[in-house]
């Protein structure tokens, strides 16, 4: 892959700042420049040097660049497409790193229409539990997976070059469709994290919750270590892919109400069998982690 | 509190064992003796020196015994109380380490009505990760929680005996009704254990299952850690105290009924705020767990 000789990332938190970290360290690109909500923020990256120079308006930013990641929570990429569509040179390629790919592309398709050869929408699995361009590091995306989900328009080569930004990374590379990568993550990433939400709002409700909380132990803690995520970040993942994402609430409802059953008939043999086929899975699936992403 | 002559454990696993080798060390048992399903496991323990010997019937472990602690699953209470009834001493105090109390509450109504005075349960809230004798240890329970919830019929001696044994472990002592105490647990914890129990349960059964848990990350990681739990003592849990859980998983089901009406009317502003009341709620907790006691 060429060097990219002028990087633009819009969002520089942690996502955004350790691609630019990553591609700086791997000796990839020249010059990278911030685009962002916040002024403040973006002058803490040029200070940590994660930017060499912070933009405050799209035709300046765009002027040369070889690449652009889109690395903003999702609810705001479509005003962003909107406000860089008519300075967005032909031979700029653009990625994002946005959680959900359904609503990401259908902005792209109502505001970058032209430039769908260039435009390669991505998912990087990498941790969120810190956010913000202090949280942001070169090696976050070491051994963890980027899932490039090409559009039909996309030019090859273009594909090829966000796949080797992300491998220049330290990244695996996996591919599939946006509608196959939305419902693969509603399953395994969305619905965790509503679930865990929804709990501890449950109990926060209650009267008792002080002493409801003051007996939560480990389990819980783990358990509910996501609903400590970030809500206006989650809000939109939960809105964006929300078709994929009713689908698995309501067969978790089914779920719910055959355990429900079991519980009221007090079928003792149903519920250990399905307590150890959770079990095995669990465990199976664990031990295959030996070097397990975050997320 | 006096000595304890001669303790004998029911069930010496991680949480029977613990409580030995805690008294073990504080100085405070003379004697140590096992009861149990497995002999192989009995000889281990006398193996570890977690006890002094292995009984075969409950003639020989209760005569003289000064304190008998119950460390079985909630599910094999009844046919061991059934079994000790015939040989309980009328000094012999009994206390038991089930997870779940009503259940346990009604076989000792049922098998040792007559000794009611000291037979006192309780419930210490500590680590069940790992299982069995080997993993015992004498720190188990050092700034962990440890429930009584005493019977109306209990003499204040045998109480204070009970509590004092949990004291020399380390533990701190928390006192509650068994009602209240099922109520608390199975909202932070049964039900808790259920939901992730039930997720990698649906996922586990899908076509594409493969696929699905091979994107799964970190979040996924700690939401089900508390699925790998063992399934039979959970199956007993889940049993035993129904009545709550169902209670529990109902209030719950009515949340995820309200998250599922956002998501379908796409309400992103009561989303978030719901989101945003969870997230802080979950960091006040977290951040007052200085010290968490496992469970």
């Amino acid at each position: 892959m060429a060097l990219i000789g002028k990087l633009v990332v819009c969002g520089v938190g942690l996502i955004g700042g350790s691609f630019a970290l990553a591609l700086r360290r791997a000796g990839m690109v020249d010059r990278v420049v911030g685009m962002g909500r916040s002024q403040a923020s973006l002058a803490r990256a040029v200070e940590l040097g994660v930017i060499d120079e912070a933009a405050t308006d799209w035709a300046v930013a765009l002027d040369g660049a070889d690449l652009v990641l889109l690395a903003a929570p999702v609810g705001q990429m479509d005003p962003i497409m909107a406000a860089m569509a008519p300075h967005l040179g032909a031979d700029t390629v653009v990625t994002d790193a946005g959680s959900t790919k359904r609503d990401v592309i259908e902005a792209l398709y109502r505001h970058l229409g032209g430039r769908l050869a260039n435009v390669v929408p991505a998912h990087p699995i990498a941790g969120a539990e810190k956010s913000g361009v202090d949280a942001a590091f070169a090696s976050l995306y070491e051994g963890k997976k980027v899932v490039v989900t090409p559009l039909p328009e996309n030019a090859p080569a273009a594909i090829e070059r966000v796949r080797a930004a992300w491998a220049a990374c330290g990244a695996v590379i996996h591919q599939m469709s946006p509608a196959e990568h939305d419902r693969v993550f509603a399953a395994v990433s969305h619905l965790p994290h509503l679930l865990a939400f929804g709990l501890v709002h449950d109990l926060a409700g209650r009267a008792n919750a002080e002493q409801l909380f003051s007996y939560a132990a480990s389990g819980f803690r783990d358990f509910t270590r996501i609903a400590g995520s970030h809500p206006e970040m989650w809000r939109d993942i939960c809105i964006a892919n929300r078709q994929a994402l009713l689908g698995e609430l309501d067969q978790y409802l089914a779920e719910l109400a055959y355990l429900r059953a079991l519980l009221l008939a007090g079928d003792a043999t149903r519920l250990e069998h399905l307590f150890d086929e959770a079990r095995r899975a669990r465990n199976a699936w664990a031990e295959q982690q030996t070097n397990i992403a975050s997320e």
